[in-house]
């Protein structure tokens, strides 16, 4: 089928890890962070542009694609690498979060969702079937099982029972699927549990799947949560698969989630801040809006080599993001992704030099200068 | 002051010249169109990309630059081609038009015009000096004078009190400029009359100009109109100068522009109508809103060589233009201007080659099957 994850050498401080998947479209190196596409396309960017910045590998979203403009017509017109001219890898999400965060009037049987899209209202129901039916029409690389993003906080009664639903369903998504040239990763629930998140991971690791991704964190609960959790869920999740932390996150948890053993991440942080003004930096946030901005002559970050930290001020930034124009909106994202890449490229070739705790203790204490 | 204008030959069927703008920042080659870059950026456009479709002169607006981020912030940046990272020929238009088309409460006297910013409603006054003066700290190769553009219809007497006193602000501004290194326009007004048309063109060619051009048009008269007010104007305009004919147009304005011996144009059209999803193609317009678009896997013209017409389908364009992507304008943007430059590349190989009338002939042909 394609698909494989070679382990190439472990920190010797940490649980992280240095590997390679292997993709009907190629190698991704990792640990890697995913830009995500949403609507077959990471917004603002062209295909040639992410290659230069470096992105490996991209996410796109079901539940999205599946409304519009429908994942028959992507199929009709050769899969989503196609539709939106991206021959590299690609992972597609199982539309179980967006179904959770997105739409309305949702009801939740042991058979699968039915909800009203947030477009039209229309109804639909999506089960772990269909969601494999849909990502394997998309043809993406790596398809996720269709899962309860459980909200936060919850009853333990309820995320337990939710849990073994998930699991029933990722046994139901392994069962429904026909395409062979497709990974498909099991997701591990249970809050922030860690007997139920436990039990999620043994019980999927059983089934067995290409890979693990831990769903249900950055949901609301605090960072030294979010990293215990993470912390009990690559303690038990197979060694030789790739692990991928679902949503996550700021630049901090990147560093924090491959310390803990995490190879795979993907959020909308960069894009969607990029549009609004933040950018990531060396030395923290800058928000492009501010005032002092307006007369300087200094690119965003002097230690990016990005095209826009190469190419432009701040001054002008800040005139393109007032004025509204879109190419303020083009060059933030071209920045925003650069840092996440750049960073994990970074981390990378630090776990291969054995200096990760090194580079960790470098990348806070730039941040606190 | 590096500035000159060459003619290279002229059509034996029409007025139609082919020559060079030679100005400070590199040679133009002309008939040319000019891509309007209203707010220090082209929209949704990278300079490389501009470039990259054969843009050799941009415009950008007095008016805009003055209210937001202000002329003398782009002075203190090193001027408008470093503030916004392009390094070839800009042309900046004197505010007047904007002035009347877009600020409110304007009252014009003989020594300028005060009106409220559409930004903020603050007053300003605006004088030929004064446009001078920012045209001067924006720094582009070739400027404009200030002139009236006055409204269409508009009384005889009006339009000729207006005409003789753009033809005194002319004269101010000529005398206002400092700076040796930029091209200085004078502007024709006087209406759809051709007395009028005449008086103002002797008149400024007396004072005289780096370049003439054409003000006051595509402003709501017919196109015949048009058409031959430019003929009236470009009959008595000096030969050896560049002629610009002002906010148009329409790809067969250009054409019939380029027939009456217009040598430069601008107009927002490509960039506009790409942002709402109006295309340019040899066989005319496409609304790549239609449904007919939504399941089509060619592109947008069969005979366009440019990234969006060798890359994406009228499918994933639809796609993106419904979701409301970035992405789609930015595609659409370059299908258009691209489309618009090379219309201007192929009249100037017609006019070389001495068969512009097989060309318009074999242009309009297209447009009819």
């Amino acid at each position: 089928m394609g698909f494989g994850f070679t382990l190439k050498n472990k920190d010797k401080d940490s649980r992280a890890r240095r590997g390679v998947l292997h993709t009907p479209h190629g190698d991704v190196e990792t640990p890697v962070f995913m830009p995500v596409g949403t609507q077959a396309t990471v917004k603002t960017m062209t295909p040639e542009e992410l290659e230069g910045i470096g992105a490996g590998i991209i996410l796109s979203n079901t539940y999205h694609l599946y409304l519009r403009p429908g994942h028959e017509l992507i199929r009709r017109h050769g899969g989503l690498h196609r539709f939106m001219g991206w021959d590299h890898p690609i992972l597609t999400d199982s539309g179980g979060y967006q179904v959770f965060s997105h739409s309305e009037l949702r009801k939740i049987t042991e058979d699968g969702v039915k909800f009203q899209s947030h477009l039209d209202g229309s109804y639909h129901f999506l089960t772990p079937e269909l969601s494999v039916g849909i990502q394997e029409a998309l043809g993406a690389d790596i398809i996720m099982c269709f899962d309860e993003c459980a909200p936060y906080p919850a009853a333990y009664d309820y995320l337990a029972r939710s849990m073994e639903m998930t699991t029933r369903w990722a046994r139901r998504c392994k069962d429904a699927k026909v395409r062979d040239d497709q990974a498909l990763f099991g997701i591990i629930q249970g809050g922030m549990h860690k007997e139920l998140r436990e039990k999620s991971a043994s019980d999927l690791a059983e089934i067995g799947f290409d890979g693990y991704a831990i769903g249900g964190l950055s949901v609301g609960e605090t960072k030294p949560i979010m990293y215990e959790v993470t912390e009990w869920a690559t303690a038990v999740m197979p060694e030789g698969s790739p692990r991928y932390l679902m949503g996550v996150g700021t630049p901090e948890d990147l560093v924090e989630g491959v310390i803990r053993g995490v190879d795979m991440f993907d959020c909308v942080m960069p894009t969607r801040n990029a549009r609004t003004g933040t950018l990531f930096t060396s030395f923290g946030k800058l928000n492009i809006k501010n005032a002092s901005c307006a007369d300087d002559g200094s690119p965003v970050d002097p230690e990016c080599s990005c095209y826009t930290c190469r190419k432009y001020s701040r001054a002008y930034l800040r005139h393109l993001h007032h004025a509204g124009e879109i190419l303020g909106m083009r060059l933030n994202t071209i920045h925003n992704l650069h840092y996440y890449l750049n960073l994990m490229k970074d981390i990378r070739e630090a776990i291969e030099a054995g200096r990760l705790t090194e580079f960790r203790n470098s990348f806070y204490n730039k941040r606190e200068v």
